[in-house]
């Protein structure tokens, strides 16, 4: 990690609480269809139905509102009341205006590495959803750059790097999702942080990877990546 | 308009067809609540609630399916049919899945421009949706930078001459929205080509400008416009 002169951080549950949020509103949807099937059913199809949906919706709130309209009339096979589908609409809203809670330490962490590096957030989601969250989070001034993408695939970040003018080697991402922040820019011959969050969408969850130990690290706190990345500067 | 570097086009109902689905949409919507209220006062109650929404939701498909499900509960006092609401959940995954019909002209005009000036893509609405417009339409090797954006007041395209790293009369907005596409460049001190769209959803349109001639010209169609940039540079 000698060469980075960039260093991209992922947004949610890396810089400011997102994946229990959505939590809570999920178990608060499961309860308006108790007479319908057990939590857990739910959740099963709710998942199922989100992941139908990714292709067309993307990421973020809004998709994640139409996947639980939609889960609603299946399980009920269209009998649910619409004063639940009402609901669930303000569920949603209630989620979309969810105040920002900033993980421990992620002030500090961007103004000491911001004197070194070329700092970006790089999230996904709805576009006017992540504009918003970083607004509420005072960190703009941290950033050269902020990327909301579709998507996080390699040629997501390829297009990024471009964007960047850097090459592979000169780019760093953090974030707590394997498959998201981590796998695709090793693959791509950068570097990864991952900072585990102690929860995790199912859908950014990998069982097992094989990557290579000389571009990643594993850190239990934000805080530990200034001196982490001092050490590997020797 | 002799110092032009950098031309950005719209996208929606500029370069290809947008509002005729959206308003196609909207009569089939309508449709499938003929029970509750005539067909204008659904509109009207489906744009309050659209307007209502926007500060949460943004631009695009999504909202717009919400907003619909929203309306369908509001006028029905939460009586509708849950078989009407997946009804407008096919409504709106179909207006996602849309072709893409370029507008007259629309290649060969970039063709020409893309020689001359740097071109940008500058559109709003949801992410994902914007980004698979573009690539269906086939013009992505036409542009020097794509631009979705959340909303397009003075301020956002303030962002985007920075990003550009031009002065603002050296930039030059195509678009057939006048509040969105030509009066905040215009005020910024840029450049505005309107080409006015048959239909133009009620949220874009003004009933009065006053817009600086020098800065501002109007045609009928895209095909005019390499002939005037040419006749404005002598």
């Amino acid at each position: 990690m000698k060469n980075i002169k960039v260093i991209a951080f992922d947004g949610d549950d890396t810089l400011w609480v997102n994946e229990p949020y959505y939590q809570e509103t999920e178990t608060q949807f499961c309860n308006l269809l108790t007479a319908y099937l057990p939590e857990e059913e739910i959740k099963k199809i709710l998942f199922q139905t989100e992941m139908a949906n990714l292709p067309l919706y993307g990421y973020g709130a809004k998709g994640f509102m139409l996947s639980m309209m939609e889960t609603a009339l299946k399980i009920s096979e269209n009998r649910v009341e619409p004063s639940v589908l009402q609901q669930i609409i303000s569920l949603g809203k209630a989620l979309l205006e969810k105040p920002i809670d900033l993980l421990d330490g992620v002030q500090s962490v961007l103004a000491v590495l911001q004197n070194r590096y070329k700092l970006v957030l790089a999230t996904k989601g709805d576009l006017l959803d992540q504009e918003r969250k970083l607004l509420k989070s005072g960190l703009n001034p941290f950033f050269h750059h902020i990327e909301i993408m579709s998507n996080k695939k390699e040629s997501d970040y390829e297009k990024l790097l471009h964007h960047l003018d850097i090459a592979p080697e000169e780019f760093l991402m953090v974030g707590n999702s394997l498959p998201s922040d981590i796998i695709p820019v090793i693959e791509l011959g950068g570097f990864g942080i991952h900072v585990p969050y102690h929860t995790t969408w199912q859908h950014e969850q990998v069982n097992q990877h094989n990557l290579d130990n000389s571009r990643y690290r594993e850190v239990k706190k934000l805080s530990e990546i200034p001196e982490l990345l001092l050490h590997e500067k020797n």
